[in-house]
């Protein structure tokens, strides 16, 4: 049976693989995460489609059935592209998201927070007003996020400092729903959250991308219901650096880490 | 003539280029900046060094004359291999930093602060004891310092805490002299200064890394007298975003950023 690939460039996908595994049990799922390259956050948008052709090339040599992006800011950049070029069916993280954020917002003011690629790219901010053209959007970027959240420091003063400064644009436009535009942002929502007032709805797209997933392979008679599925993982560099932070994002650890050279 | 070239992971070098344009004004600068696959703090041995190579070759096709390694971690960890590969001088940052550290300590008590792979290569160290095996090193890994500096936070609460963190096993040690081990780090010299107290003397290894360079160049008889040199920047993604990062290195504006693929 074919697995599902997902891929990141690092570590912050497992946010997405985690929940895959709890809607779709029974399927395989190979994750490749690009952590000679990480970050993509701050890199062009040409560099990044580069990097995502090459980390898909190598996840259809698994044979895989389906692409999971589990990466916002290759979802926000390269989305378009890598589609129109891979027959094998592609989900991204932005759409999900947008749709349960406009389906949540009562007074349609959506606040959304991602990398710099992400935010500079507006592909949020466009998706949404397709969807409901009334909603005002307030984007900001959270550049020192994923390094606080990869350090470990979920919490504290200094963390809660930083999220302040962040978050400030997003309370002043009374915002009332904010999409965790970032696969690392979920492991900083009790943070987010006490920021923000707990009135204020916070949306993580993994549980709609899983559904997503499901539906494509159900409309597609791809699912599996045969056995348990299995997990593997396979990076660009440094296993022990993976699966020393794998298990904040997979909720469980991660063993047999395989280290590839994907270009 | 031929120019000096000089490689980093990113913008960090360019602290560097500063001092090198200050001892060696008649000197042509190459400086290339792997922007789409910074940082390389976090990355292992292997992928530095293939990283590195890819960048001396580059910078060989530019035909310059020798190569400053302006990056502490390449230094720490590739410099051996690269020393052994190319017939080119190449000059790291590490060995002019603790010649100055060994030379300034009073108390024998040294603390280094780097990047994760720098700190884990324990290259620092095993140079230190080299030198005076009576030394006693602290040496301790600082990753948010680049992204603080990246991001223009450079004094202030959050990253006043910050360093106050990762500074405390330094204090605690009785540390006389601080080596500034990444070339991000002298942009906190005075947040470091603060936390450190005034007595503590901070070696920021460019000064010695121009000496040694106008040294080479001397002997071989490659120092250029006849007119102002000219510096080149060439990096492999985002102009941008290095031209936005580099006058706060570089202490001036760049202009005439190239994009290239070096690999």
């Amino acid at each position: 049976m074919k697995a599902i690939g997902v891929f990141d460039s690092g570590v912050g996908g497992l946010t997405v693989v985690k929940e895959l595994i709890r809607q779709l049990p029974f399927e395989d799922i190979i994750y490749f995460g690009d952590t000679a390259r990480v970050p993509y956050g701050i890199k062009s948008k040409e560099t990044v489609i580069r990097f995502s052709i090459e980390n898909i090339l190598f996840l259809l040599k698994q044979e895989v059935k389906l692409i999971c992006v589990a990466c916002n800011t290759v979802s926000s950049v390269a989305l378009p592209v890598i589609k129109s070029h891979f027959r094998v069916p592609i989900v991204g993280v932005i759409s999900p998201g947008v749709r349960e954020a406009v389906y949540a917002t009562q007074n349609k003011r959506i606040g959304v927070i991602g990398t710099k690629g992400t935010i500079k790219s507006r592909t949020y901010e466009s998706e949404i007003k397709q969807l409901d053209s009334k909603v005002k959007v307030t984007a900001v970027a959270c550049p020192l996020f994923v390094p606080f959240v990869e350090e470990g420091w979920l919490s504290g003063s200094t963390v809660m400092e930083v999220a302040r400064h962040y978050l400030k644009p997003l309370k002043n436009a009374g915002v009332d729903t904010v999409i965790l535009g970032c696969t690392h942002y979920p492991l900083l929502k009790p943070l987010i959250k006490e920021v923000m007032g707990k009135n204020v709805t916070l949306i993580d797209s993994a549980k709609q991308v899983a559904i997503e997933v499901k539906k494509i392979l159900s409309v597609e008679g791809e699912l599996n219901n045969a056995r348990r599925g299995k997990c593997s993982f396979y990076v660009s560099d440094n296993p022990e650096w993976f699966s020393g932070l794998a298990e904040r994002f997979l909720g469980q650890a991660v063993k047999n880490i395989r280290k590839v050279n994907n270009v």
